[in-house]
């Protein structure tokens, strides 16, 4: 269901299976490796992502099969023989997988997900994993960023109609709900996940009638308990607010209580406080005033700041698309390899010093300060342990002069098993579920974090034991 | 297959279900109108627009069907009556759709695809087919930009891992093919669509062996056919090439040829010229150079300004995200409404000139010169004919003393009939045909309208009919 029913075995780059035979044919194929998935920076120089896609990535993983219509696909390319067909069609994913959370807010360089495999899975599974997570959360992490735009506004998720296919919209829903949205257009988002979908009328109903004020009364009569009327097919000061009035007077009469207008065009800020007093006036109060229309988080910022009397912001195209930065780079590295049932680091040198990968099994951890706020997140190796009840002196990994020490902290580990042995461990929470711990982390946050331009940057430090491994491969290589 | 097995019945905004709900209470759910499909402005300025997406939208509406499950799901909404879902449960498309085939280089306004059915069914598909013509469309285009950036050179699709969503690079890439890539990394892609997909080796391969040499050795033995070699891993030019030829000469010494090298980083104007000469010095002039790593059109251009010895790009996230674009802004637009067996003709006004739309049952005609070069569309009403016998004087809807008269022109029609009466009447060409169609229909237009920058604007004209009935509708809405 999570992948809308789809087996998507065969969403890989070609790459991954001539790498896989090559494995193969060498004997090399169950040696076990670790992979991290991360991303170097967040999208559009925001301070920080929302971790999204894991259900789906679930998904994906417990359904890893090769058909007989893909075994006769890959020997129609002429590129493998029949002894790999013969491990493709047994392939399982039988290694371990670790992942942070949904909806925890996360920094650059952390691994989001540890795969811990034999090489022709852990492999194999690469593309898709970067596709779902790095679509996923560039989404969530986008609807956050206009979730605190709004401050304290409702925001809607709108974009299915210029969303980049039909997953686009619906998991780009799905992510946008995790990042703070309230409900969606989306009735397919809505149905699989269980969140509230959204809608009433476009223009389109308003021009089908003879006149707006028959169109609003034909609505009114269709949804007395959930109207909420488009005021801009005409003129929105003249004719659409003042026949709107009417309508809600009729349906008051009638102990009926109006939802309140949508604008999707015009001066948001001028109309919408005109809306309001206009409102006001007539008695409806507790009518909102939905804003639609090419918003992102700038402009509402913007009119937030113009005093505009919006309620409920919908969001299409610029939260759908990320427009400003539409991918995430999310990258899977090579980070050990297991040598006598001991894994091994590996490090990938670049001339870009920010390109060199963090060696070795990993994890992460972030240190809390008493009222719980996050101080900084700490990479380290997968055995080390932090002693809470003594001061612990971080540096940053790259101008190391740059030391902090922390006292009455406490330490989470972020990476959770999901999958230990293949066997899955884990539960995905439901969405409403992720959601509200998506917000209840970014809580933890101090605002200069969430600032649109120019946050505050975060500290993701490395343990020394992981500072002077990296130190150590470093000077091996370059020799 | 060609919505990969799923039903999209689903995948709409909730307010059309409001709409439908609304029309079906006030018996006017059959009232037969037509919509169509259009946008105002390609997507980054581009000079055109190539169509795509055509074949999912047909795949869409032949699958329309409400299932039980979504029935069951809408009712708990507690939005809609039984009355509703018995309609929902029959409901078919019965009406007509016209569209303009996938390929074609199509301009704004220009109706790509125009139905005409019960408004309860236009209404429903409004949201799908704008997110599968929007999506396809804007990758096509963008892809026909990359081509014509590399001046001859091959394309191919790299961009899976950062598409937004498995659908986003599954027909991403097939959009990408249309406009031009001669391959994609998307093995889901090519097993659905019958395209040639590529791919060799990561730098994840090399560090998985004790050195570089000893990789490329494997790799080679393991395709001595398709021996293609990533050279960037540790150093391109002191290491990476050299033994890129070492493995070269051993694979000719047995008889085979290899296919060449990638690079993935640093400079690839300099390390392309430096990799073509080492290479020719070793004799190995067929081998090709790949180049890959954050291209895009703008680099292409640049690089082969710069004299890069590239024989084939590999493009990724700004191709399959459209990055400096990712939303094409097509709406869908009521023209006309079936009153007494007529259509008859329905405008949307706004303040916003651009976005009034062209009322009535439409089509357009492209007119060709002698030499089969496009002069300029013609949006018509749907019985209007154009004497190919006599000179046509055309002239611009906005500054209409700009006329140019033309002799010695062929029309063609555009849009063709898809469904008719419900009945499907065209079956999609082969993913590869649409390619040739649509690097043929390029030829058609003349240079100027293909420039990254600035390109010159194509015509797209009004019928003198249109543009008086335009007219008269709108002094009627502003009395």
């Amino acid at each position: 269901m999570n992948n809308n029913g789809r087996n998507l075995t065969m969403l890989t780059d070609l790459y991954q299976l001539t790498m896989m035979y090559g494995y193969h044919k060498r004997d090399k194929g169950e040696q076990v490796v670790a992979f991290d998935l991360f991303f170097r920076k967040s999208s559009g120089d925001n301070g920080y992502a929302v971790v999204a896609g894991l259900e789906q990535v679930i998904d994906y993983i417990e359904g890893l099969n090769f058909s007989d219509f893909d075994i006769s696909y890959l020997r129609s390319l002429d590129l493998f023989d029949e002894s790999f067909f013969e491990i493709l069609k047994r392939l399982k994913f039988t290694g371990d997988l670790h992942a942070i959370p949904e909806g925890t807010v996360v920094f650059p360089y952390e691994p989001l997900i540890r795969v811990k495999a034999p090489i022709l899975q852990a492999q194999l599974i690469e593309t898709a994993l970067l596709n779902i997570i790095n679509h996923q959360t560039l989404i969530a992490t986008k609807a956050s960023r206009v979730v605190h735009a709004a401050q304290g506004g409702t925001v809607l998720e709108f974009g299915l109609r210029r969303a980049q296919g039909p997953d686009a919209g619906v998991y780009g829903a799905r992510a946008a709900i995790i990042g703070g949205c309230s409900g969606t257009s989306n009735v397919m988002t809505g149905q699989m996940f269980g969140i509230p979908v959204r809608g009433t009328h476009a223009h389109s109903w308003v021009m089908s009638f003879t006149d707006e004020l028959t169109a609003f009364r034909a609505y009114a009569e269709t949804f007395p308990e959930n109207c909420l009327l488009l005021v801009d097919t005409y003129d929105t000061l003249k004719s659409g607010i003042p026949n709107a009035i009417t309508v809600f007077e009729e349906l008051k009469q009638n102990g009926h209580n109006p939802l309140g207008i949508r604008l999707d065009s015009g001066d948001i800020a001028y109309l919408s406080k005109k809306a309001r007093k206009m409102l006001n006036q007539a008695g409806f109060v507790d009518a909102k005033i939905v804003a639609s229309g090419d918003l992102d988080e700038w402009t509402i910022w913007d009119l937030k700041a113009q005093g505009a009397a919006v309620d409920t912001w919908g969001v299409g195209t610029a939260l759908i698309t990320s427009r400003d930065c539409p991918a995430l780079g999310g990258v899977y590295k090579l980070v050990a390899e297991e040598v006598d049932g001991k894994m091994l680091p590996k490090i990938k040198i670049s001339e870009n010093p920010f390109k060199i990968t963090n060696p070795g099994y990993k994890k992460v951890s972030r240190l809390y300060d008493k009222d719980f706020k996050a101080l900084a997140d700490l990479i380290m190796l997968d055995d080390e342990i932090i002693d809470e009840s003594r001061p612990l002196t971080i540096f940053d990994p790259v101008d190391t002069w740059k030391k902090m020490t922390i006292r009455n902290y406490t330490v989470k580990d972020l990476l959770v098993p999901v999958f230990i042995n293949g066997a899955k461990v884990y539960d995905s929470p439901r969405l409403l579920d992720i959601q509200a711990f998506a917000k209840k982390d970014l809580n933890t946050l101090w605002d200069e974090y969430k600032r649109l331009k120019n946050p505050h940057i975060y500290k993701v430090d490395l343990s020394m034991k992981l500072y002077n491994l990296k130190n150590e491969l470093l000077k091996e290589h370059s020799v």
